[in-house]
């Protein structure tokens, strides 16, 4: 592994590596906030995922996070959002391909040597930190926003033995049904086996399975994405399922780190209910 | 006016206003934080001046100030660094042209026609913003980061009327001795007179006169251009004036918003202390 760069903040330290993945084949490059209790010995962990077109450094210096997870004593890790590089296939899009991995292990071609995000952020990525920092594998909690907070959304239903709670903010809710998914799904899944779709799909997995823990959900009502995130249809899965929930609609908030920012406070509370319970 | 963005943050909004400034004769632009407090009447204002090679946003998305600014119910106003523009002269360097506008009033050719960011600052923004919004004149501190430092000590000193607090994160503090404000002055404000540099010098300005007001400056051990900086002239300037100030060397901390967003929420808090004396 490589230290991109380490800078003290709020007594603790944020730093950026980069390393050979061989989920993706390529280089990955992720953000870390490490608390100062860290210094002491193993602490709990929050994944933040993030959306379309974020790097490893958006949340990092845009969402605030770390001034309530030194609070907190929570170590925070910030994936990138996809493999990049000259060798790896992109679309002039900006929802497909670099920058737009969303979480999932791609099965079609050009895509499924490299598009493994679920792989990487679920395997790869934790071997790597659990064996080289001082972090709490046992205590894990996971958010994230829009693509990123439907990934938090569906890792925790799907590997729910790894997260003790989950949170998203502007989360897309139902990407089988929206153009934020559809056109995706197709691409990186094909089209043969909607079975497959559905695994990803949080809204589907909500009415299927669930979560076995806490979960927090901020959505602005003037998201000028609402359209596609579809957040009515998650709010009426988690009520049908009778799912352990708070769902918001912040009145007047949009899309933006503004939002995210605003409530990131109450999400690493929340986690850390969870996580030192 | 022209609004550009209005983002909910923090029960406020974060807004980002251009408009023709005769100063400059350019169009400029300004991020403004308002407090929801703004809604019933008005606020006090806390300026932030960012350094080289920051436009009005870089403050507004990375410094974290938001949270603590409404917590205060402060407005937070973010000026660009310099006027901008095909039109405008530049500098092939980072840190003399678009982007470095040192906060003073050019005399020297070709910058003397556009590079008036002492006026721009202290008269035509003001005048602007106290007869937009809901703004307390009569309550303004100010504060900024490396040369937007050295511009908030400036400005306080020479205009101390205006400002009840000044603080500063890894300011400039000594610019006609440092690489940093030798070659800008030089340009801008020429050879001939040296005394129209002393103005614009902060630790020759506490010398020669101080601050009528409580003072605090940050700067970390770990900053990478501290021999640019020179922290050292101006904590003695202070001394040898019994200036009231608070002159701390943050332990690990080095030149980045992750330094200024770990401390920002005590400097907004020292500032609240004056506004609401």
């Amino acid at each position: 592994m490589d230290l991109k760069s380490r800078n003290s903040c709020f007594g603790g330290t944020q730093e950026v590596w980069s390393h050979a993945s061989s989920a993706t084949g390529t280089d990955m490059t992720f953000g870390l906030f490490l608390p100062s209790e860290a210094k002491d010995g193993p602490v709990p962990v929050l994944w933040y995922l993030s959306g379309l077109t974020c790097t490893h450094e958006n949340a990092m210096t845009k969402a605030g996070a770390q001034a309530w997870a030194a609070e907190q004593g929570i170590a925070l890790v910030f994936p990138d959002t996809s493999p990049r590089g000259a060798g790896v296939p992109d679309d002039a899009a900006f929802d497909l391909g670099q920058g737009a991995g969303f979480y999932l292990d791609a099965t079609e071609e050009p895509w499924a040597k490299n598009f493994r995000m679920r792989d990487y952020v679920l395997n790869e990525l934790p071997a790597l930190l659990f064996g080289t920092f001082a972090l709490d594998a046992e205590r894990q909690s996971i958010t994230g926003h829009s693509m990123g907070g439907h990934g938090a959304l569906v890792l925790a239903m799907t590997a729910p033995e790894r997260f003790l709670s989950v949170s998203a903010f502007a989360p897309i809710c139902n990407p089988t049904q929206s153009e934020w998914g559809q056109k995706q799904f197709a691409a990186y899944l094909g089209e043969a086996d909607k079975k497959v779709w559905m695994q990803n799909d949080a809204t589907l997995l909500m009415a299927d399975r669930g979560f076995d823990g806490p979960m927090l959900i901020d959505t602005g009502t003037e998201d000028q994405f609402l359209d596609l995130l579809m957040p009515e249809a998650l709010a009426s899965a988690i009520a049908k399922r009778r799912q352990q929930a708070i769902f918001r609609m912040q009145q007047g908030y949009d899309h933006s780190y503004f939002f995210v920012s605003t409530f990131i406070e109450e999400h690493i509370a929340f986690h850390a209910e969870a996580l030192y319970a």
